[in-house]
């Protein structure tokens, strides 16, 4: 009935006997519920934002819909388990191309312990967080029939320069039209991806108009997944390009305050996106380079 | 020739025999170099700044106006010593009312070493720099002929909470309508101050626009000056709100990356204004409260 999710690109893995999130068929992503807090928070979360009249739907459409919470047998074997039941953002994808962003210059919250700080500061400043902004955190993108999914591990997306963030931005619009010999010549081009009324450049756009004015959130370490279908000649060529933010264990009242760490990355992320789109038809590097 | 800059409300003061700026009496504010790297950056930055002409006009306003070098003597008496010549930006008002906010929640720069990271660090989770994005590091309001400037003491202000600020954020523009009874009628209106086609909220906006594509400079720990004229009826009732962006010692080249950090506090600050011109006509509290 459950199984891994296989488009995970990052976080937590049920894999190995361990921990993790997982799906079902029906389009439900279980993920298990952290045991201290951070739990809590997250459930907190995710109540706040149905209750409150606040937020307005075409803000509640970048969040993955929330069906409560339910115990359920947990991936590691070891019983039952309190989950998070969300919806599976890309259930409804064929080839799902995804980058999981994680967004912000400071990863850590303001009331956390001088040695959660210290952790996340040495990681903010070992990856791009506190030069950009933002950081990559887990991607795939799929290349066409042949070369499958481009998927490279954790650890060298880590190592990610400013550069190779610039160049992972392109690529991820570029594949479907630079892709192997096997790409359909329907495949979405990049123009709908990041461009375009209901592209990606424009939800983004719209995300940051909530943030210059919300005040009930402040979004510690979470994430923006960009998504698109990199096999879309079912939805008559559709890409459905989508924003959604993740991850929101830390979370906090906003104090009538904007979140101003999160609107300073996600303007950052803008800005670097709108570049890539200028610049998406030149040859991307990946196409000189082995695949990873 | 020179004096005492007195409308000077935050940085080092040429007070007590100590080195600090000094202004004459054609406008010109000569601000002592610092000898370390500090005074060749800020150099640097002036001098950056008008040779390239990226920056447009508009944008150019906002900065003093920068006359070059010049070695004179020493407010310390040490004898002569390199000066930042520059415009005094208040020389042409006769009751500056002043705010000095200094921007950013983070005000180290990422070179820095881990002990100057510390230090800050430290002061900017013990201000409002964290939490919202921003400091106010002085001010001076003009009440009338009666009371004089109030003018808190750097210890005062440093302890400022939130609520501290949204308050002192009102007070700045409500004075003059709520001051001591000698107040003139005709002195500058509140709704002229920050709102209006030329006030300090629109040219606010107009920072924000170029803050959210310029990628050339990050301005860490810079600050900006809120202006406005508290007796302004010789000039027809025009408070001349200006704001101006000061302190440019740890300026570093934006590498092609906004400056996510001064962008979101810039932000957070708007967001502080517009709250505090739609509450500016309720009675602010430090009519009921002795002068500090």
């Amino acid at each position: 009935m459950f199984k891994f999710p296989e488009h995970q690109v990052a976080g937590h893995l049920a894999l190995g006997g361990k921990l993790g999130p997982q799906i079902d068929e029906s389009g439900r992503f279980c993920k298990p519920l952290q045991e201290d807090e951070r739990g809590s928070r997250e459930v907190a979360f995710y109540e706040a934002l149905y209750s409150t009249s606040k937020v307005k739907k075409q803000i509640l459409r970048f969040f993955p819909v929330f069906y409560g919470t339910h115990i359920t047998e947990a991936s590691d074997g070891s019983g039952l388990h309190p989950h998070l039941v969300l919806q599976d953002v890309v259930s409804d994808y064929l080839k799902p191309c995804i980058m999981d962003i994680k967004i912000g210059s400071r990863t850590w919250y303001p009331q956390a312990s001088e040695d959660y700080v210290a952790k996340c500061l040495r990681k903010d400043r070992g990856t791009t967080s506190l030069s950009l902004g933002f950081r990559i955190s887990g991607l795939q993108i799929y290349r066409g029939k042949k070369s499958g999914y481009w998927k490279p591990d954790r650890k060298q997306i880590q190592k990610f320069t400013a550069d190779d963030v610039r160049s992972v931005l392109r690529k991820f619009v570029s594949s479907n039209q630079l892709g192997d010999s096997d790409c359909k010549p329907d495949s979405p081009p990049a123009c709908y991806i990041y461009g375009g009324f209901s592209g990606i450049f424009q939800q983004l756009l719209e995300l940051k108009s909530w943030f210059e004015d919300q005040t009930d959130f402040h979004f510690n370490s979470c994430s923006i997944l960009l998504i698109y279908d990199g096999e879309s000649e079912k939805n008559g060529g559709n890409p459905q390009s989508t924003i959604k933010l993740i991850d929101f264990a830390h979370v906090f009242d906003g104090n009538n305050v904007i979140d101003h760490n999160f609107l300073g990355g996600l303007s950052s992320l803008i800005k670097f996106i709108s570049e890539a789109s200028a610049t998406q038809l030149s040859k991307p590097k990946w196409l000189d380079a082995p695949a990873a």
